[in-house]
């Protein structure tokens, strides 16, 4: 049994960060607020998430693990506003979602259909970095123009983001004024730099997009680690996306 | 012969309201104005229409029957704003729009080419609804989310929509006072519903969404009447549509 | 070697003219600004464009010929505002195009990739006419709705815009004071007329479209000359178009 109440925006922000990296996606609804920890089908991404009973009118809840068809409930939230409260009860295997004069009853899918929760790696980055999501969103749109992959990195203190095709790149360049942040754990002169499939930045932007704080820590062709903060910063997503390996 | 002027608003909402149940039309040109009755190739929804002399701006006619070929007049129609006045001349066969500096000859489709028209079965109705188009679009398009039909009822003085899909459900109520105006000719404590596809009333709502006022006459697994003004008054449009056999 | 500054609106506006008649295009580098001459594969459609080192902010040549991916510049200028000044270098087969933050690199074309230049055939039209660009786009969109084909001509000092489809025909007529100008080389009262392609007229009327003044040259059945100008007059494009057989 799991009885709550959120606001539209919440529950919206949030399906969606989900629904990036998985279709169906297994949640924890504990006492201190929901997590979950779902990867791609291929294993290339990952997203953590979590919400804080804080980003709940209301919250009560009894434990349970539940899986969730995202997609559906998405579906569902494009009829309501990012101001209503949506009221979500969890009983037997069915979901309610009602707001204004609507009620939907929907399915919850089976926890056995899904794969397990996947362990999140230990990344040591190089470089962290603090940009607005709007930015991130327009590189990857300009680096989608030239190429399939974009290059991440840091020379000095000056970040980076490169797209290279068969004929043509693109480069944007930003430096540490252009930033919210930057800081270095290594030696501040050398340039460090991994490789990453556009295919997945793209779907993650989309969510981004809207942060104004998005974190980039970045390392030596190690995962990109991308964090954000939803919910007026009771909820964080962070995703993780494996790197390709870049030919010279 | 038929020569009128009329507003190409008026003229846009009435061929919009037509090409929802048919593409070519028989349409009655009449000394006190127009009107039409069609009915879908598969006679499960049917549309009469009436438009006064009121309606327009200039009339003049030999009392003729005409069948239009909606679709192009649609097409055509896009060109012309709500404001400008159209004249449209009938005579030999030829139809002739004029607004702005266009202007459009057009062939009359062959009589012989549609139905004949349907008659209008009696119904009915246990309950009177009116709502407003908007609601009545939203919740069609609620409904469609998981389903492919709805079923449209009233409980007491309660009015609502109900869709039931294979895993999950949608359900509207409108309370007396969220309605524009509810009776029922029946006992009031009994629950009346018909099913109807939703492809259909998906249409439909199209046309009805911009009326501010739609009334809806409901029985027991009978036609639903869906009707609704044009032309500031001066014009009505009603829909029927056959119910399905919904199972227990 | 070539380096300019050009704002985003006058370098969009300038692929954009030359693109409707070529995706590749071959263009002259020279002292007094930057000139091409292009036909369609078909040899139906030509343009020919002028860009004066007016239209700059910066400017410097060795005098060049180069072949330049109009659709590849065009998606990436996409990202660029209008009020964006681009950075353009042209080295060695590589073209560098900055604004932002952000850099492109792309290849030059083989100037041996495509066709060499067309003449400019001497075309001698009897009637002169001057519309906005708004009205002309209007009227091949007018026209699309029942031909593939428009008329375009003048009786006395009426132009006109004809149509004819199988059944349907539509017709836009400007007298003297509707049009910005018109001026016949011919006797006043004899009717002018040329066919031609509706498909290219749509395209050109993409670009056309946006100018506040658009030329028409027309004749008997000899190409359609139309010109306008870019870049607040510091260039000019003129498409010349040739006439189809008219069937009478």
């Amino acid at each position: 049994m799991f009885k709550a109440e959120i606001l539209g925006e919440t529950l919206k922000d949030s399906i969606e960060a989900l629904t990036i990296i998985v279709d169906e996606a297994r949640v924890h609804l504990a006492d201190g607020g929901i997590y979950a920890r779902n990867a791609d089908p291929s294993y290339v991404a990952m997203v953590e998430f979590e919400l804080s009973v804080k980003a709940f009118e209301a919250y009560e809840t009894d434990e349970e693990v539940i899986t969730l068809d995202l997609k559906k409930m998405q579906d569902i939230l494009e009829l309501a506003n990012r101001t209503d409260v949506v009221h979500v009860t969890i009983d037997e295997n069915k979901m309610t979602l009602s707001f204004g004069d609507l009620k939907y009853t929907i399915a919850l899918l089976s926890p056995y259909s899904i794969k397990k929760e996947p362990k999140v790696p230990n990344v040591e980055s190089a470089a962290h970095v603090v940009i607005t999501g709007k930015e991130f969103r327009w590189a990857v749109k300009a680096a989608a123009k030239v190429s399939d992959n974009i290059a991440l990195g840091c020379v000095n203190t000056t970040f980076f983001m490169e797209a290279v095709g068969d004929a043509d790149t693109m480069r944007l360049e930003l430096s540490k004024d252009q930033l919210i942040d930057i800081s270095r754990s290594d030696a501040k002169e050398e340039e460090v730099r991994s490789l990453f499939s556009l295919e997945f930045l793209i779907e993650m932007s989309k969510a981004i997009g809207k942060a104004s704080e998005v974190s980039l820590d970045i390392g030596r062709n190690i995962p990109l680690k991308v964090g954000f903060d939803i919910a007026d910063g009771n909820g964080t997503v962070t995703y993780l996306l494996a790197p390709r390996i870049e030919q010279e």
